[in-house]
């Protein structure tokens, strides 16, 4: 299969609005919140949106396109499953770092913790990303797993996948609506769109437009890594072992 | 192709997912926010979340899973795609009269219009679902459109509906999360979690899991309505045109 100039472009741009993110929401945090501190500071929120967008989205996104590279399709897929479980883990650490944070700003406030739809949504995500790596782990790198556990799983996997990617893009968009609003309670109208406001605001699109590159990507059948004659082997025995048998009718 | 016993358990649960939807956007609506009323009230705007969730979430969702359901696939497929459009219409038009509805009472109450993340996600949703319907009905239901054309747009219009629909579930999350935000600043404290606190938040939940159930459905691949001969003729012959031609080698 010939890698496609579409792919390219698509992938370039996926990787351009990875970068703007972060970017952008390293300075909303630095411009405009005040820049970074640790425990026992107010400043120690702005960590937060730094740490989701970077692990939930940015990381989590790329980690989910690693078989798309066609450069690594020549190369062994155990070598780039452990890039993908590498850099999913490396996301995970960071979201649950994100989450370390808001609570320890929540208590040295002594502010209520999960009380928003935000925290509701981000909470789940965070729990179902974990879930979805402990499994991940468990049915395609331990090399005990049965191969028709790998093949049933795989479906599942991806599907996951792309719900928490979804799910982290409605927390990201409504935890900058949210922080905007608690912000404009202290330092003037949100509604008077001050350059805060419009900023913030571009974050949220950038987010949302780099979650649908990469779903938007990860819906193209043509541009997937393709399976190797071993792996359609044991999805066609795994087949064959779910249809009835003739001595059984 | 048998219908599968997993798609009507899926199925039966976004059916559920989506009345429960409306139901908690009515009664959020009307036990907490005062009820319904047309211009010139600040009732006016209770009108918006129930237009929203009803046009982009819920008749939106039901009217990209027309396809799947197996007893429409013994039936002349022109009939599906007017279901498919005029559901698809409705919920536009609902959508168009939510936008109405909250610019009707920002202007009563010189209030900014389109200041927020979740306006401008919003106004792009509903702006990428005015696009996709025209270029649908000029794609699929024109009876002079080239088969060609209807072919290679079809994979584009299944993409963009399914980015819509996680637009609409982004822009129904923030939108709750923005105005819990501001009914807290004038009836008590929303970290509080009062009951309408909590109940808003399960409906934000109740979106998302509608959503998420859709997006499930559409993406498995043997839930998908058997294509006819001809479909496959027509999609093989669009092929073979793009391919290059051996007196052009």
């Amino acid at each position: 299969m010939r890698p496609s100039l579409g792919f390219y472009v698509t992938y370039t741009l996926s990787l351009c609005l990875g970068l703007l993110c972060l970017l952008f929401v390293s300075c909303w945090s630095s411009l405009w919140r005040g820049g970074f501190s640790w425990t026992g500071s107010p400043l120690e929120f702005n960590w937060h949106p730094v740490l989701m967008v970077s692990g939930l989205v940015v990381l989590h996104g790329n980690a989910a396109l690693v078989y798309r590279v066609p450069f690594t399709w020549r190369q062994r897929k155990q070598t780039w499953k452990l890039v993908h479980a590498g850099l999913m883990l490396v996301g995970f650490i960071l979201s649950v770092l994100g989450l370390y944070v808001v609570f320890d700003y929540h208590r040295g406030l002594n502010l209520t913790h999960l009380y928003s739809l935000h925290s509701w949504v981000g909470i789940c995500t965070v729990a179902v990303f974990a879930l979805q790596w402990i499994l991940g782990l468990a049915g395609f790198l331990f090399p005990c797993s049965p191969l028709c556990f790998r093949s049933n799983l795989k479906p599942v996997h991806v599907c996951v996948g792309k719900a928490i990617l979804i799910l982290s893009l409605i927390s990201c968009v409504s935890g900058i609506t949210e922080k905007l609003q608690l912000v404009a309670k202290n330092k003037g109208p949100y509604s008077s769109l001050p350059v805060e406001g419009k900023f913030a605001n571009f974050l949220g699109l950038l987010i949302v437009s780099f979650g649908l590159v990469v779903l938007g990507i990860l819906s193209k059948d043509n541009w997937q890594r393709p399976e190797t004659d071993g792996e359609i082997i044991i999805q066609m025995s795994c087949l064959l072992q779910l249809l009835p048998r003739e001595d059984s009718i």
